[in-house]
């Protein structure tokens, strides 16, 4: 059952808000659906976008300016929460970057955060929920995302390209295995075996690639960005990409930061890459 | 003393926040400025945006998406706060349309509000501050505004015509004399003596304009608006209009509520109405 929360005109199209009951999480979980105009008469591609840490469904629907050019292209756009809400985890609020509004898009194994901290597979039971729910094509949608919504995008992307066709992502957190936020958040929701974290760390993934993604991979970076490089180590993902002869498209940008007004910068030309992709694929 | 308190890369020019403190409200007021990559060769036209209710210098900034067409056109954006912060008036924080982030662009002359509650004489201050401090074209200056700041937008410009050479707004609330949210801040901020509201009300205002605005007023209001029309009443605006022979495009948008949606959706026809209207001034 999905609960439309509320409805917005924007750029001809609609902006949604939507709950439904997860069966990944067990709880309430909520996210956003902008829609085209195109898609009243047609099925159309569509982007999931997933945010960083402390976001909601609505922060990138607010600060990203995306609407203009899905509007445009004519693409469906898909916003997740950042984690489930109301797991009633002790502690799952004391920090900004473990429990709430960091779920960081995998399978919490360890307790007490595996009963409802299953945001890999919640995007997965989303991405059937939006396929099933409205006019999307199930063989043109791409994934996108910022800093731990980069990293999610690149796990999904990299473990599902036959769901995911296109991915890219803002300032990812490439390597998490070997980074502050990562180890803290693997550690809790993964526990001690490193080994487990491999299937949630894209530089580990890509080393192991088969095929690469034919459109390329298209990654933003600011370079006056406060967890840069340390938290986020693009080096490494890179690395991994020329292992395994992955295209990579790594962009460097002075003077910008982590936050949304490098990504409303930088929004077009990441639609217009997934576009793009999207569309070789119909082929 | 003006104190930076931070900036961002943004559209290849810059997004910045400022802190100063302000003879006209006695506190310290923040306000946000866009500087476009233009602006750092030459001096260029600048646009004033005013908040409505319940936001501050920030909102704008956040969910618009102005920065875009401004760093295509080369114009400075300034956004103020919505009313002075801290003035430590009892209950200011009581109502979410009186008091704080509800100042009205008026300056109040009833005890307790009268001290610190002086928008419309803190806005002269920043308009001289801005083009002192930045690289702005004096005689290239337009304003617009959302609701609130839509009605804040008018006033200034129809009372100020040779500071604000340009002026357009969004749902503004045209007429508040006549309306819940207007009748309440003027009693509360002016007292009983309606003839003082007409200052600071539009549709009054326009009915003793002598000289229209060469370029008309662009006023954009959307249907689905859940103000419209009681607490906005566009249409004594467009019958004070009439009156005084000023050219008025005042768009009705099927679908569009009172958010930022609705905003996003029309702000790039705004900027380029201002950016035409300055330009022209210029000849």
């Amino acid at each position: 059952m999905l609960e439309l929360i509320s409805e917005h005109g924007c750029y001809g199209g609609v902006q949604r808000f939507y709950r439904h009951q997860s069966t990944a999480t067990g709880l309430p979980m909520r996210f956003s659906v902008f829609l085209p105009a195109q898609a009243s008469a047609a099925q159309v591609p569509a982007l999931f976008y997933l945010a960083g840490l402390t976001c909601t469904e609505e922060t990138f629907v607010i600060k990203a300016g995306a609407q203009r050019v899905a509007a445009e292209l004519g693409m469906i756009l898909i916003a997740p929460d950042t984690s489930p809400r109301g797991a009633g985890v002790p502690g799952e609020t004391d920090n900004w970057d473990l429990g709430v509004a960091a779920g960081f898009y995998l399978d919490a194994t360890a307790a007490p955060w595996n009963t409802h901290y299953r945001m890999y597979s919640y995007l997965l039971e989303l991405y059937e929920l939006v396929i099933r729910e409205f006019p999307v094509q199930a063989n043109r949608i791409g994934i996108t995302g910022h800093s731990m919504g980069g990293h999610g995008a690149l796990v999904m992307a990299l473990r599902n390209p036959d769901r995911f066709r296109s991915v890219s992502a803002f300032a990812p957190i490439c390597a998490p295995s070997q980074c502050p936020w990562g180890i803290k958040a693997f550690s809790a929701y993964l526990g001690s075996d490193q080994q487990s974290w491999r299937q949630y760390d894209a530089s580990a993934l890509m080393q192991q690639m088969k095929t690469p993604f034919p459109g390329g991979i298209l990654i933003d970076q600011g370079l006056s960005d406060q967890f840069f490089p340390d938290q986020l180590l693009p080096q490494a993902f890179k690395a991994s990409c020329l292992h395994a002869q992955q295209s990579l498209t790594l962009r460097r940008h002075a003077g910008y930061d982590h936050g949304y007004y490098f990504i409303s910068t930088f929004i077009e030309d990441h639609l217009r890459f997934h576009h793009k992709n999207l569309q070789a694929d119909r082929k």
